[in-house]
């Protein structure tokens, strides 16, 4: 019943949109249309993912990774190709291994996180200190773990809107830095991960000078069985090395609009990935997404406006967000509108768009394209962005969220699961006609996103 | 319909059974519902691959797993428990790495085969001929293939009954040979696997004198994909070493008849696994399904006849069959029936009775107890029982075959997603309860297998 109230209300909003929103309306779903018969998405991630495959900052594979898409961005016709360089601090993987020494020989299957330290030559041996959930490490008192590797299990529920991870996610980013205020000299967490293969999934956490990994989710599930029976000893052997100005970039590419250039749409993905899969749903679909969209907004006639797409070069391990605003910061007032695609490559259902601007005529118009795309516009203005705009937001430029399905992202999300078979093709376009249909009524309208949202208060 | 007309047949035959057959068919029902709410089963399960994990054939890992089996067997009330040694060929793996050298580098996901030869030291690289049927590479002329790493891609479907395992292994126990004898210095097959994450699966291959190690799923997508932009050179490096005339054992528990303790009912499980999990659901999974069923069995009251259970000790290197009938000969003629569990921890949905056998009241019996467990009975009379029975079917024993739903098998078989989680404890309890209601009604009758199948011809 829902649905058909919504789709009554956009059918009424076309036939009421005035005369120059009718043209944005036939634009709109023309480029809609074209997207979800168009290759290109596909075959920019499946380049991204077979050429260059997997490409952490500051790794020479990164530098292959900005010469393909300096080239890509040629190849699809954009123009201003450039590359921004910027440093950010860098962590890198070395040889990493685990296993349970009693009281049963096992093989852990672990991954180390960002910003671990590398245990002494030759490993370290200790017993686990094991809670099951993230809170009863947190009520242990400072110094209580003393000696001991303390390994965290609770597990992550699959969400829809993929908000499970903000939940759970402080076991990652802080329990190193937790466990070793408590005196722990070695931490394990069960992996931020909604499947149950062997594989571990990576990311970011704080620095806390102790090792710390990620366990697959069988893992985690076989330590704590082995609690139950008594002591365990848990070696570990890891070794990392970081390095606090490490070279990364923001490549970027534009299609210049014909009666306003200097009014700029600025989106995009993030070219670099963690190391154990090929970066595939993370984030090779969203810089596919965006060149994809962009290209297919012009399709239709030139633009008024310019769409920049930016492959934002350092988000997993931080750092080109704060230097796409410094190195730009010149021009967000010009900056129409921002957003990124790093949500993986499920459909999207939903959007939010600024305040105030849902009934001007080209969001209308825009409304309209989605109807037989099955995405439907919240009520409410966006949140957040993606992490590679939230300088943009912070400095003011409005801000668009496109709500992605992303029941299994996190099955596949910083693990080696994470390889171009897991996106699928049709939603894929879908994503790109969604943002397809956006940027073409941005760019051949005159929406003022920051006087709409004033007018709204 | 069809479930209709089951149901009724089944509910006319414990009408038209004699009175001696309505004691079976009520003991059966007691046993069978005792089964499915016992946690004997899932506790074996568990036990094993937590305390002893994976255990290939000749390695101490076994050792430890023989001493586990043995004080199961004694804890768990079972006599007669003794060790059969045996010696039989195994292989071990050693350090194996492979990677994609250009046009870009990749690391591969690899599990060396059974039987692999190792590469040299420091490994061998060279151009991959890749073909994505095992036909095509069948298809190639001797000597064709010299100098390069033969890869077959061919993907495996997923079925109910298992069978699509049958139409493709070949590309995997024969691949290598077939590789080997056109030249090719390696060979790399696609994951006989149904699930598409990032882990290969490993298995017995023939003897071929040349490396030969299993892909996971992206990976052999990802060499398509690059084989498709041209030549491709891959390093392997694998180490392993076999050994002729390893330690193997058969370990024998039994519930003792008190009527006909000499008339023997064979059932069991391998004990024996692949490395690169814990050997869940192949086979603890049957272990314990067995074990826990002849104890069930046993708890409506002693048993007439002996029930043996055997944990085979070598079936993914083999031997173990040959040895058992070897060490058992002359009790063959006194042998009612043989089984093995050996197909994972899904439900059993259909059975196959020995020829002429269905329409014995002891069989009446049993149908009548499998109707609320959603278990039919076939009209054909099974084809083959496990590969541990195999030696005895060959000897004349008559056997069972209890079709287990294996569309989730293949995800996990011989990989590192061989896991405990992956058993389903009500999935396994619907097995326990059908062996159980089978060794009852067989245990309690003097149905006479070798007879009905004379009388049947």
């Amino acid at each position: 019943m829902r649905m058909t109230t919504i789709f009554a209300a956009a059918a009424l909003a076309v036939l009421a949109a005035p005369a120059f929103a009718q043209d944005l309306v036939a634009g709109a779903a023309q480029v809609r249309d074209r997207a979800l018969t168009d290759g290109t998405a596909w075959a920019v991630a499946e380049s991204l993912t077979t050429e260059v495959g997997p490409r952490m900052t500051g790794s020479p594979a990164m530098e292959r990774g900005r010469d393909w898409a300096v080239a890509k961005f040629r190849e699809l016709g954009f123009t201003n190709v450039r590359v921004e360089r910027f440093t950010t601090p860098a962590w890198f993987r070395g040889p990493e291994s685990a296993e349970v020494v009693g009281p049963a020989p096992h093989k852990l299957h672990i991954l180390g996180l960002g910003n671990s330290a590398s245990t002494p030559k030759g490993g370290l041996t200790a017993e686990i200190a094991l809670f099951r959930s993230y809170q009863e490490l947190l009520d242990q008192p400072e110094g209580s773990l003393k000696g001991k590797i303390a390994v965290v299990t609770q597990r992550m529920p699959r969400t829809q809107d993929g908000s499970s991870y903000g939940f759970v996610n402080a076991q990652r980013t802080q329990g190193p830095r937790e466990a070793a205020r408590r005196g722990a000299v070695g931490y394990l967490v069960r992996s931020l991960s909604t499947d149950d293969t062997r594989l571990p999934h990576t990311g970011g956490a704080q620095a806390a000078g102790i090792p710390a990994a990620a366990l697959s989710p069988p893992d985690a599930e076989l330590l704590e069985n082995l609690a139950r029976r008594g002591a365990v000893r848990v070696k570990l052997d890891m070794q990392s090395r970081s390095d606090p100005k490490a070279p990364a970039y923001n490549i970027v590419g534009e299609i210049r609009g014909t009666e306003r250039p200097d009014e700029v749409i600025v989106l995009g993905g993030h070219l670099d990935s963690w190391d154990p899969g090929t970066g595939a749903v993370d984030d090779a679909a969203g810089i596919a997404i965006t060149t994809a969209a962009a290209k297919l907004a012009a399709s239709a006639g030139p633009l008024k406006r310019t769409i920049r797409v930016v492959m934002w070069g350092s988000e997993e391990q931080g750092g080109s967000s704060g230097a796409y605003l410094a190195a730009n910061r010149a021009e967000v007032p010009k900056m129409i509108v921002a957003g990124e695609s790093d949500s993986g490559a499920g459909r999207v259902y939903s959007i939010a768009l600024p305040a105030g601007s849902r009934s001007h005529p080209a969001m209308k118009a825009f409304e309209a394209a989605l109807v037989p795309l099955k995405v439907v516009v919240r009520r409410e203005a966006p949140q957040s962005g993606g992490a590679d705009i939230a300088g943009l937001i912070s400095a003011g430029t409005p801000f668009v969220d496109f709500n992605q399905d992303m029941s299994r992202y996190f099955d596949l999300h910083h693990a080696a699961d994470d390889t171009l078979d897991k996106i699928d093709p049709a939603e894929l376009s879908q994503n790109v006609a969604v943002w397809a249909a956006f940027l073409y009524t941005v760019a051949n309208s005159d929406i003022d996103f920051r006087q709409l949202a004033k007018e709204a208060k």
